[in-house]
């Protein structure tokens, strides 16, 4: 099912900047019995994202209860999309935008059992992630670049490291990067590029509670490959552990993690 | 009138991967008596476009036919828009995409007679634009930082100058930028940011013959404020002069520029 404007439908006018111009939002939403997990961090950041664009405001109780119709009782993923709308051609977006709002279901998930997770096969995307600090952070639907990165994964790759034009390490592909050394956990910045992931700031939030010191930091290719470990942390994974596909190391069981305790709470927490 | 691949509509599917991704192309076409103008330059950019993003060929026949239906006789600008098409939710593309094509027509234009076209006032645009070697010199739908820069636009200015990440000059906003200095035509790279401007490249290519050397460089800030005269293209306005609104300039009438001639021919040029 898909709600545009909170209307069942497919279609979406061939004028809308979203289309012609990638003028838009987006969040992906974990969605469990119709309630979207950690709300309450993807709501801070598509709100950012709204004031930093130059959206009008939206109303959250509309949205939950448009992606409640959507998400059902299943435990699936929602994406609610949020464009500027029509405007006239060019650029110059219009002054009193009336944003569109998609809300869209995927098929039941289910989630694997934090235990059976697997660490994922980490390989580095060959193409950069542009420097721009005025969309650093968003979540926006300009991401050409993303999927370019995800089609230069190699073969056997679950996930790719990307770096930006100055060769610093910004992020997974779909995720947030994580080093652990010692007690650090360390995950570079979002000021200059890169998602402010909402697993990325529930980790930062909640890191000390099991332990650990969150640090934004950008880590070089070096300690990455020496880091104690490595995991990637988006909405539909958690926080996962991985393991670069160059390196020759035995990853232990998941649970056996140092941040397994962290990892179950992220899955449970809402 | 649109055209969604070659039939008339207004919508398109809520899943396409432009609206989703930016993950789309495009073309702004001036369009004389069905006609699009400097088409050679601006097939060539499309399917260096298709070839970098891993889209299939298009049929240039068939796109032709399309941009004339939608054009008729009157003068006017045709966006020519082409998308991935619906994907599997995510970065990964589809293997073998279907592409969306959208041909949309403008209200028709009436074209400013040469000799009455005025100096455009130039700012300087607050948003940095983004370093990425994989995107730069196309015209993609990932278009925010355009937008967000367009945005910033003051009042009184007609056009607005885009630096990268590093503070290198790139282009004007909505068209490439050039700096005459004595017989040189100076023009910032695309090799790393900004799009490689249909007119720019006709104005590379015929330079000499209006006794100026075209040159791919990038101006500091303070070149740009010593030049003899700047000028911005796109295929709206052909080759437009231009000043600095910080600056207490004269310009010359366009007929009385040195490049007035290649304007004209630019003007003229199919």
């Amino acid at each position: 099912m898909i709600l545009i404007n909170g209307e069942p439908g497919m279609a979406i006018r061939a004028q809308d900047r979203g289309l012609l111009l990638g003028d838009g939002l987006f969040e992906t939403l974990r969605v469990q019995a119709g309630r979207p997990q950690l709300w309450r961090y993807h709501w801070q950041r598509l709100t950012q994202g709204l004031n930093r664009l130059g959206f009008p405001e939206l109303a959250e109780g509309q949205l939950l209860e448009e992606i409640a119709r959507v998400g059902g009782n299943a435990d699936c993923m929602v994406r609610l999309t949020v464009t500027r709308g029509e405007g006239p051609r060019g650029y110059a977006p219009p002054e009193n935008p009336t944003v569109t709002r998609i809300v869209s279901g995927g098929p039941a998930l289910e989630m694997p059992k934090p235990k059976s997770i697997r660490s994922l096969t980490l390989g580095w995307a060959d193409v950069p992630i542009g420097i721009n600090p005025a969309l650093a952070g968003l979540k926006h639907t300009s991401r050409l670049e993303h999927v370019l990165a995800r089609r230069s994964w190699r073969s056997g790759w679950d996930e790719a490291i990307l770096c930006d034009a100055l060769g610093r390490v910004v992020s997974a592909t779909q995720g947030n990067l994580w080093l652990r050394r010692g007690q650090k956990l360390i995950t570079p910045p979002v000021r200059e590029s890169g998602i402010a992931g909402t697993r990325r700031a529930w980790v930062l939030d909640h890191a000390a509670d099991f332990g650990f010191e969150g640090v934004e930091a950008y880590p070089d290719p070096a300690e990455v490959r020496g880091a104690d470990a490595l995991y990637v942390s988006n909405a539909r994974i958690g926080m996962t552990p991985a393991n670069l596909a160059e390196a020759d190391k035995a990853v232990p069981a998941w649970q056996d993690d140092p941040l397994y305790p962290m990892g179950i709470a992220l899955h449970e927490a809402d």
